[in-house]
């Protein structure tokens, strides 16, 4: 089969045949290579004995996300729609720092957008049967969503109320400094994390402790039993959901007879 | 449209048209504004620079809190009702305090007073899907509290055993100096939040933890159980309930057809 | 109505009409004043003002009980088989460590049984509503049991494997000075409690402790969609069902239209 | 009944008759007997007093179980689909590490093989209504998969982003000295297990904190309901499926009235 601009665009942005499978997983690879890098980079001993390997890599991977940013930016015919959507701004964060930092040196915000390339993995995630799973979950959530409102707007009032008699019960003393912290201390003691580095030292302390304890571990029940039932409530999808993507703006996850793109119009390709 | 007294009552009291949604956003900004001051007056550092700024702000909430007390006092025909009703309470102690404070200085009162300025919000919370979205969960809770109560009851029994086993087995040396604290790490313990400000240190004290946090880990079950099965059964409301409120005694989250308040008997306006 | 010894019976026994209810609670405010008196006699300066008054209090509640279980001897005509029965030990075991610690001074024993007078609330909970109610709890976790058994085992595997684990990589140096140590930080983690009282400090150590927090947090899932959807299969009981006691044995919960007792075989009085 | 190879056969091979339900109950003693020596033998005080009597009884269960594998070795007709079977090579690994522990002295590689002869305890349990329970509960896992992965993802995800996160607000001074140990804590925190080794200290990072605990808090509810909804969904096995085993290869848990083996393709015996 010819490389054809059309052929190289099915590659880049489909998922059906085995030439953009492989495709696919060279980027995963990458991605995950990059973030690995990225992790090992913090660990001071592996910095210093290791320190340029990773910048040789880090520019390595920058090169070819670089080149995969231009293959998609010339391959899709509504470029503008393309470099605005979603993803588009996803790939440009993914390389832009690097540039960047060779004029300002502003290691700290690399690191973290370097951490943000994990999110161009849910490009490739948008296949299969994963789709139909995940929006399965998106769903019950969503479904859910004004209860969990009501709920969280429930937790933050008893958080507020909470840490507010607990700054006045325990006082600074006890590190219960100002209202902030002892939110803090509530959220932390009413989701169960309970770190124990600010703790009741009072009788009366450990009393209203108490009873935000048994209210945490009454009120874990309720998100629970509003997405379980909506769960419940939902039927699951049996069949694997098949996708496919525009050559035109490069937008995924379309269905697999859809003829028109959502996002451009453009005509799509027939799978064959 | 003439602002009558009849009018305002519609722009104070109802949550249906333009004028009176625009009240309701605006009441919620001055109880989030006011709360937020309270809460960061209580950091040592703000309060030591912006100090006098969150006093005047304090000052500038109160006075319009009142207005709006008075308001609301003037447009109820039935006074008596509307300042002994629960809100009518609520709004008095949202203000009361800091005209006592002129008099008597108690900063701490007032400090917790603030916090609990936002139950008022509920008030305006109570209208279009959350309401019945809050039913739905409040009905669920309800339904499921005789089991509930008997869970608590087996919990606290637990939790009396296991603290007068620990504070025997461990005493003192590990932190168990009474039956109370030995309770309170109970409490601590199986609600799996484990502050680690208090802790076995003997094999036999291990021995018994361990086997609390397995129960624990066991009897989580039980209230997710309880209230996700309750929730499972009953069917999720999907229309918006809307509501009214009595322009008599400010009776809120009335039916929309109501044709009388259900607190103080008054008739009630048709709605456009 | 004449306060015959078959009236008294009743009166002890049953929950059905205004004496018998009368005696329930007087029991009840007895139970719970003797075990606050235990429980607040364990704090040391509470023992200190106010050690003599509860020490005579103790005494008090422990003549009434005394008089109650004579009571109940003198009442029930099968008396051997109320005292073997569940209920007759405990109603022993409540008050013979008092009589005993005037022999053999040991104060720590009898500190357990104080807090263990709390099941005989039981009894009096055997009642009403709250039986059909801690019944459907019950039966859930029974139809449930030999999942969670399996569930319990593989925890365990799971703490054994992991416990020996973190012994090997962590050391003595962090805590982990044996296996049984190892295991009770594995079941701390695994239930999410999370003491902190031993923690990992190598960079391996860490790795396996994030697994098998991950594994904890999916595992959680397993026991409550077990209770859950065994709940969810059960319909439940909508009425209250009413109970008689037996007058020759005391023994409780017995139907409101048994004709005879299940324990003794005795006839039964019919309810007006 | 006489002893040949073929009863000696069903008494190894076999659960449904009286003497190899003898053996079973033997072999399990045996297991557990050799992990608690184990176990025992790691705590420093236990070592020093009863050391020798642990490595004798050691001996003891290891000359035991290489009686146990020979046997099986001679009895099974197909050895080699036996040796490389998945018990075959755990049954090697319970006795191999002793009997190298004599040229090569590697006590601590030899603990953990000890622990993992728990693993044998497995094929024994592979009878009765506990296999069906455990069916339901691995089916109900499995047709969760795809979504527990999903799930799973996002959790990688949330605790890279803010592990970075963390790594940059909070820096070495609190503890985060790297990305990795910025994950720890993420993962210590989101699954609310909270050992507190290491806590945030400035205002931004308990801030970020608090919204990791809510999120922890609110996305526990996933993987619960997942399950519960997928156990809802499945009818509970009511009948106790009984088993087999292979005579020629070893192999466990065959449905009563299979007629060969699906791991070596023998005929198998009929059971009376």
């Amino acid at each position: 089969m010819e490389l054809t601009k059309k052929r190289l665009a099915q590659i880049v942005f489909d998922h059906n045949d085995k030439a953009s499978r492989t495709f696919d997983l060279v980027l995963l690879a990458l991605i995950f290579g990059s973030v690995l890098v990225a992790v090992l980079d913090s660990v001071g001993e592996l910095h210093d004995v290791y320190g340029d390997t990773f910048y040789i890599l880090e520019l390595l991977f920058t090169f070819l996300f670089t080149i995969e940013y231009i293959l998609r930016i010339w391959l899709t015919s509504k470029t503008f729609r393309y470099v605005t959507s979603f993803f588009g701004i996803v790939d440009l964060l993914a390389i832009l720092p690097v540039y960047l930092s060779f004029f300002v040196v502003n290691i700290q915000l690399l690191t973290v957008v370097r951490a943000l390339r994990l999110l161009r993995v849910i490009r490739i995630l948008k296949l299969g049967r994963y789709l139909s799973e995940a929006d399965f979950i998106k769903e019950s959530l969503k479904a859910s969503m004004a209860k969990i409102q009501i709920f969280l707007f429930t937790v933050l009032t008893v958080v507020l109320i909470m840490g507010t008699l607990m700054y006045l019960v325990e006082g600074p003393a006890a590190g219960f400094t100002s209202i902030p912290r002892g939110m803090y201390w509530a959220i932390v003691t009413l989701t169960t994390v309970g770190f124990g580095d600010i703790t009741p030292e009072t009788p009366l302390g450990q009393f209203i402790a108490s009873l935000i304890m048994l209210l945490g571990y009454a009120i874990i029940a309720v998100p629970t039993g509003i997405v379980s039932s909506e769960m419940a409530k939902r039927r699951k999808p049996e069949e694997i959901i098949h996708t496919k993507a525009c050559h035109s703006c490069g937008e995924e996850g379309l269905g697999i007879h859809d003829l028109y793109c959502r996002h451009c119009g453009a005509e799509l390709d027939k799978i064959r």
